[in-house]
């Protein structure tokens, strides 16, 4: 049986530029020096933590079209994904483009499923150029999730925190001395019967798990063939568990693994296991890793983000929280 | 300006077979003969209308699946919407099939975002096989947009129905005799400023003018040259409203637009305007008009699926309401 869903791009779709705005916490990280625009105030000016999430996603496309010189009725199609009921941060934002949008959602992992769609338009000389993009916000998540911050609720030990993070994508035809996307493997939707919604590290490791492992074997590679193997925001538990299931399938994830959650803080107050949230692997691939692809300091990753699948009423109503996690390879360019 | 966002499907990728399942009252209705599976109890045996909607959506792709003889694992993508928060109904149906998963979110239109993204996977060589799916439920999508069933609120004059059914699709390589899917349009988000939750007709409206009146003219093609023009959910009045837009940039859509939200139900009680609802289109294409193209009694047909965007919060937050659509011309095999 040959496996589906992993896609191998011929005419090597190049990443051509990243933007990534952030909030106050996350521009102090150890990250902070990297990122394209820190915010002070995680309002943005705005009336509210929602309208501030849309407005980071927004002016992260915006910036990011303005800097490549393109206007945004160049750009043959935003594809763009959120965590708010309805997307809607990613909704509000495509009205301000004169630029088609796809809505995605594969929650944390919609990132890569945007990096994946886009590459298969630009790789099918279906486009020229598209925006691929994401954002989370602490407080939107926390408020639709969990409890409004206001109520001051006490988190779990195994709790991660929700990135406040914009990171928007130019995927572009190939350019030499770009980083390319070479292949890209679609999740499958794996469930281990984990129902603590404050664990998602759990949730998502065995689909981390399931995805590196098709995604290896399609491509016909080894963890060895890659710098480094990043995950979105498995945190510092998922982390852990995702390296002892890939261990039972005879992978040692133990010499390359990075995971985006464990990068962006300094693990020392009340983030716990680390970063989360579709912005989280998107701010933190866009700000830190892409670079280094760019001036070629690393030159091969696999870039998996990914989601635990889930709603407020789908764990009222006793469910189960699946995980899914998308892959794709990055490498630089040969030319 | 060349206008962006047109993909042109030279492979011919065709849609292979369909799959519908219904409640109730769309059984009743005078497509009900055109259904495949009619459900008596819209509850489908199960504990709540979520997990009712979840297993219609599951039921529908299953046996799409095997009446084409098919194993799960034969298809590369399952690509699936609905509307429930972090579309948890596609997302839990996922986890049934050894199919990797993309979800989709553009609201009613997703049928037709599923059906432009599976297109362009097997038109690009990309997949041999992928499952395009929406579904929708009335009483999970009153309870979550407006009031709970139990609570007996009074529906305003404007408003619509949302379907309970849910619509799968094969969509796969060329092969003699099925219909293609020739082209494809990805819609612009488009904002006329309405902030009336009861009235998505008129939100969604200019969304369907953009789109059709982008697709003529990227194909160079003419209201005439379709057998029909076929909009999502607008509804009496949304239809009446693009009718009036349409000429005003000179277009007479009045001879052959059809509404699948018209057609489905005998507009005589309380569904005043018609349906709507991701399941929609996705149902009334898949039993009423997909079967017409492939016995050729019609030629030629463009599908525009209408979404509006919003979520309770963003309208709680005082947000208009801003609609997208996409469109695909679906033809006749020549050979």
């Amino acid at each position: 049986m040959t496996d589906k869903g992993t896609l191998f791009f011929k005419n090597k779709p190049v990443i051509k530029s990243a933007f990534t705005i952030v909030g106050p916490k996350e521009s102090q990280s150890e990250l902070g020096k990297f990122f394209d625009i820190c915010l002070k105030d995680d309002r943005y000016g705005e009336s509210s933590y929602e309208k501030a999430e849309c407005k980071m996603l927004t002016m992260s496309m915006k910036r990011l079209i303005e800097r490549q010189k393109l206007k945004d009725s160049d750009v043959d199609a935003i594809i763009s994904g959120d965590l708010l009921n309805q997307i809607i941060s990613a909704s509000f934002s495509a009205r301000d483009f004169e630029t088609p949008f796809l809505g995605v959602y594969n929650a944390c992992a919609s990132i890569c499923e945007a990096l994946t769609l886009g590459a298969t338009l630009i790789d099918g000389n279906y486009a020229k150029n598209t925006v691929c993009s994401a954002v989370s916000h602490f407080a939107t998540a926390e408020r639709q999730y969990r409890y409004p911050l206001e109520l001051g609720a006490i988190r779990p030990a195994q709790a991660q925190w929700t990135v406040t993070g914009a990171g928007s994508y130019l995927v572009s035809e190939h350019l030499s001395g770009y980083p390319v996307i070479s292949s890209a493997t679609i999740g499958r939707v794996i469930d281990f019967g984990i129902t603590d919604v404050n664990n998602m590290g759990a949730a998502m490791a065995p689909a981390a798990c399931s995805t590196i492992t098709r995604h290896l074997r399609a491509t016909n590679t080894t963890t060895s063939d890659y710098d480094l193997i990043v995950t979105g925001d498995l945190g510092a538990l998922g982390s852990r568990l995702l390296k002892e299931l890939a261990k039972k399938q005879g992978l040692d994830l133990e010499p390359n693994h990075v995971d985006c959650g464990e990068l962006i803080y300094n693990i020392d107050e009340d983030e716990f296991q680390g970063g989360s949230g579709a912005g989280c692997s998107s701010v933190v691939f866009a700000s830190y890793l892409y670079p280094m692809l760019k001036s070629k300091k690393i030159k091969k990753l696999l870039l998996v983000a990914t989601g635990a699948l889930l709603s407020t009423l789908s764990s009222q109503q006793g469910e189960s929280i699946p995980g899914v996690a998308h892959a794709i390879t990055v490498e630089c360019s040969n030319d």
